[in-house]
């Protein structure tokens, strides 16, 4: 937490948005590029790994674990690499669940998205120029599957995800603090075993982004915005006023580190 | 240690009760809630992906690696967000050895079996209504073994788990004490590997207990709730008596949040 | 390091034996028990799982993968559960490279012995009570190679096992000696998807034992006990003399719980 | 950090090489020696497995999953046993990166580029003779890809992978720190999945070498070289400068422990 860039408390806009370029805010919107970068890079990788390896299955049980190690160990290493430069969020549900709870300002938070929307572009733009032969894959959801339908499975599966990350946040876990990362890259992973061949399991909405502009493939994109934004939100929320009210007052002084960070 | 809500010694029912209904047993039921919702979701979900992805076969090598990585990736996340809110139980047959070891009281340890029940059953109907065509699965056992046999894996299987609890527990555990959550999720993963196609390898009488009641199929359900009970309950005495005597005795002094958390 | 029973300096024979039956030792000795059984019964369980799914196929990929992961996630937990109690040993080489390295004595690296091939039988023979119809799988070698070659492979294996356990538990690793148990799963876990289709990939003479007493074939035994102690002997005697020797001298103050545990 | 030799300030290269023999830092040597010998076994072993148990395919997604699970738990482990004697570098292009970035001298790193490239050699050639019948494999880039663009998939893979290394080995990680070989050996692992049948994922020359020599075919070698030590330079670089610049300065203050280490 050494880093508390804005006291939020009586700043006007442009004195919020001047808190947001700063040389340590530019590191953070930095850091997110990275970690969104190879995160997506890892994410859509393995699901062009796997159609490559076994073209005639759209999906199979070796594929989604595939998919689903990929987004587990991929999600830890890079929420771990950023934690304590930007807080690790590597997804824009979390950037958006941590603005609405006034962990982080509004200014601070569009930078992070413009970051993570643009690695995710670009990690999905470079995938699709060195691996010739391959088109981009987007989520998809199962044929039997209503929109709404996966848009709630989305959602229970972002809650999931970011209740987890503001449970490693918590300055509060005294000895379990250091595998905060693992456990978020964990409960990804688990809940793409569990709905990869339903709704995909994306849980980012960075991710479902890049991979749609490259393809060109816009269908059902809302199921992949609505659902995490909303479960993400609800997560925070949650943590933040029912599990442990304590911890909320003083948020002005929490900074952009704020996250898994320390 | 933070929470100690009931010194047991020289307490009324009516006392041990009222204990149980605080501002911070509430969080507690709570947090259990979330952490069993999202524990048997990925589990039950990774077992219906399974068979989405390959419907001819009801289990298979790479099927049975998705539930196991879910049941250990889950695991281990969901013990970890409720380890110092609610101990992080996340599993009757835990809860169930904590009261017979007297670590919590018998009120405290119904409103968990509340929260852990209610929590199964709703991931399962969720899990129902939002994946359009595919039943529930319930646990089943090899049709070559007996009701006996399976109980007595599963209790092997419980002890296992339960005895990974106990010892995450521990406060002599030093260095290690962080990697807790992690060691409980593994030795889960690695249980579901050795038992899966032989007697499902649940451990949880919860995830069972849901599974069930949504797909309307009891059959065989009390092997999965005698032999978890009496392992987990074993395992408790185990430990608590013959691997560290020296820690039982100030029992009245621990509180709800006994168990991982500190 | 809070157990040192037995300053080996000048002590008689006899008194090393009485310093091997006392209340901490026995703890120790059930520890190891307990620990090694959860861990053959994974790994052996894990194997007839995989074999009991594609009945027609030996080995297949999704199956070693199976018996890998049962490997690496049941060895960090058993090893994390018995680390501050008996040191973590879970396999009859690593006592015996603590035993020529001067850390135990020989009369306690016998009852060791003897706790670790009784649960590794046990545990067998578990599995083979309560799963009906089917046999329990042996270790052994791919028809192309020779004892030989098997045995140095074991014994590699072993060496970077052993070699793991004792980087683990040395008291200069600092803030990373929390995630030892992981380190010596995960390196479990690598040597069996390498040479799983070769020699088995046991590293383990308890593991190799009690399967061979159930199924009651003994065929290439000696593979998988010559190439484990030597690969371990040879591990810990580099690690002590060479990688870090400024730690060996002072060893006649170093208990039973030396190992991974503090 | 408590092994620091060489001052680099105002040494002539006679004094530098002088400082590259001690004691210390042959320890160095050889413990680099070590985790490389059994991170190059478990990667290339692994392939052989897979080889064994599915003449027919090439690749196949749980082939993929033995691989990529073999070089995320062994590079986990191997950094982890090496962090706090040589710093766990455990591949030329963390080696390259740190001399051109400072951290050590040429003398070293040239010390560490042969313990490391005479460990992979000797571990291919183990792996050839013990197992008769199966030829090294070699990394090979797919039909459909450019050398260009396999030689930028593998270095921006590197970058991800070096980039992990700084981060786990800045001091200012605090309750993170000591998860840092897991989470460098996840990335590695998700690498593999998204890139393993496009460029083969090695990230690592002297892997790619080690197997290239005892195989005899030395095709696209120069993309498993000039990708990694591009990318892992950049990586070192853009840490130093731009994530974490506080930092750079004091460099001759760090020794060859620099890394994961402390």
């Amino acid at each position: 937490m050494f880093c508390c860039l804005h006291k939020m408390a009586p700043t006007s806009l442009s004195e919020r948005f001047k808190q947001s370029v700063t040389k340590d805010a530019l590191r953070s919107y930095f850091a997110e590029f990275i970690s969104t970068f190879f995160y997506v890079f890892a994410v859509v990788g393995s699901s062009m790994a796997s159609r490559k390896l076994m073209p005639e299955m759209a999906v199979n049980p070796s594929g989604l674990v595939m998919v689903a190690l990929a987004n587990a160990f991929a999600l830890s290493s890079t929420v771990y690499v950023a934690a304590n430069i930007s807080g690790g969020h590597v997804n824009p549900a979390v950037t958006f669940a941590k603005a609405v709870g006034g962990h982080i300002s509004v200014p601070t938070a569009l930078f992070y998205w413009v970051s993570q929307m643009l690695a995710s572009v670009m990690a999905c733009i470079l995938l699709r120029v060195t691996i010739v032969g391959q088109v981009v894959p987007t989520y998809t959801i199962a044929q039997e599957m209503t929109g709404f339908g996966a848009s709630i499975l989305e959602g229970l599966l972002t809650f999931a995800l970011v209740y987890t990350v503001y449970a490693a946040g918590d300055p509060k876990r005294g000895a379990l603090g250091g595998i905060g990362p693992l456990a978020i890259g964990m409960i990804a992973g688990a809940n793409v075993l569990a709905t990869g061949p339903f709704s995909g399991g994306s849980m980012n909405p960075a991710c479902a982004f890049g991979s749609a502009v490259v393809a060109g493939i816009f269908k059902n994109q809302a199921v992949y915005w609505v659902g995490p934004l909303v479960g993400a939100t609800v997560a925070g929320l949650v943590y933040d006023n029912v599990v442990f009210p304590a911890q909320a007052p003083p948020d002005s002084l929490r900074g952009i580190s704020d996250g898994v960070g320390l």
